[in-house]
């Protein structure tokens, strides 16, 4: 079997533009197939503040009413979708940007109203992966946006984690999947800030301890479910750290397993 | 030979919500491999507007500065494309959105500063359409935006009549080529006001004709320059008028031809 990374890059690499370049710089070298799945970083809030339209956030999810899906398609898709593009292009690697829409790739339903009303927001209920083997199969890197759509003709604003998670899931029939959540972090941290209590490991069974105890909690709960939710639908591999865990082994970063 | 058609639709349809889904339908109806390119209409324009930055034309062409660039990228490559790509999913049409740097479709120069400086325009230097060909093999429709990129990181605006022209061509060693562009008029007219002057035919003798008479003056000539370009480099047909040409043969409209 064949390996696929799916690589998801946070907010923060993708604010930072040397170190964007630096990154992608690097994910280009990478050998063997690979899918990039980006988040949006502070730039859409930028572009609604300047835009004088309320940047809500619920829980830490964003409050996606029609002028923001606007501004999160100009943001994720356009702009920061295809600077990636074409940087990567000029690394010499051949990539296309997607959304969940290109493909008929990621399809989501709006979310219920009740009880919090996340206006344009969408959960995944199937990924179609038919386009994007004949394109890995012709190597050529698919770079995804947080967007989905529901078959209707509606896009929605849809968590990057996920849409990571579930492409990585979606892939583990064909290939041996590996799937990499980088941030600015090192990895999931045993306290919070020191950089250097990287947690190496944590299984089903140290996650709840963790849990217990509060060193893992709030926003790092649902991205550790995600990875525990894609080794149990047979995604052979998930590291949580920092980009360099992709271009150096004996680097520290958090690697999720199930026991 | 199979044929494809390049159709390149201009921004007073797409500023019209129901027109363009309306177009979308009817596109997506049409039999064949297709493929879209589509400008930007006055929604750049708003937003420029919208975020204080000057709006800026010489000779009809948008002077494009980085800020300039970044709106556009985000409303040509981000809304409008991804709007287009998620209404003809729902109407039953796979597709994908493209700029140029995706799959390294469409590379170009930016523009000699001297004598006028446009900024971040490209010209056209090479057409690379292999990952089209795959995708349309696939019976997968690809939706142009009108930027490109020069291959070294650096997205470009691009006039979206030479991006249909190019593709246009370079698909015309393995395909029988039509190529139509629509606009809001029914064709190039013999009387600017008289939307039933519609001239049926013009040919490169008919057309100096005509230039010479002012009857095909200012925006109508660069348009009808690529269309004689196109038919030279065998493009098989060029027609110029509003949507409807595509889904009525009996309708009215303009067919350029060589003599």
């Amino acid at each position: 079997m064949k390996t696929l990374k799916v690589i998801k890059i946070g907010g923060k690499i993708i604010d930072n533009e040397a170190q964007l370049t630096s990154f992608l710089r690097e994910f280009s070298s990478l050998k063997g197939s690979k899918i990039l799945v980006h988040g949006g970083g502070k730039l859409a809030s930028d572009l609604s503040n300047k835009m004088n339209i309320p940047v809500k956030f619920i829980d830490g999810r964003r409050v996606t009413n029609a002028e923001t899906l606007d501004i999160i398609t100009m943001v994720y898709a356009g702009k920061i979708n295809k600077t990636i593009v074409a940087k990567l292009q000029s690394f010499g690697c051949n990539s296309i940007g997607f959304t969940g829409a290109d493909g008929n790739t990621i399809i989501a339903n709006k979310r219920s109203e009740t009880p919090i009303n996340y206006g344009f927001a969408g959960d995944i209920v199937k990924v179609n992966i038919s386009t994007l083997k004949i394109l890995i199969n012709s190597d050529i890197t698919n770079i995804f946006s947080a967007i989905s759509h529901d078959q209707n003709g509606q896009l929605l604003n849809t968590n990057a984690d996920t849409i990571a998670s579930e492409l990585a899931i979606a892939f583990s029939k064909d290939y041996k999947v590996e799937l990499y959540y980088c941030f600015e972090k090192k990895g999931v941290l045993q306290r919070t800030n020191d950089d250097n209590s990287v947690i190496n490991k944590i299984n089903n069974k140290t996650y709840i301890e963790l849990k217990k105890s509060n060193i893992i909690s709030e926003g790092m709960i649902p991205k550790l479910d995600n990875c525990f939710y894609a080794l149990d639908r047979n995604v052979s591999k998930v590291c949580i750290g920092n980009p360099t865990m992709l271009f150096d082994h004996h680097s520290n970063f958090t690697t999720i397993q199930k026991l």
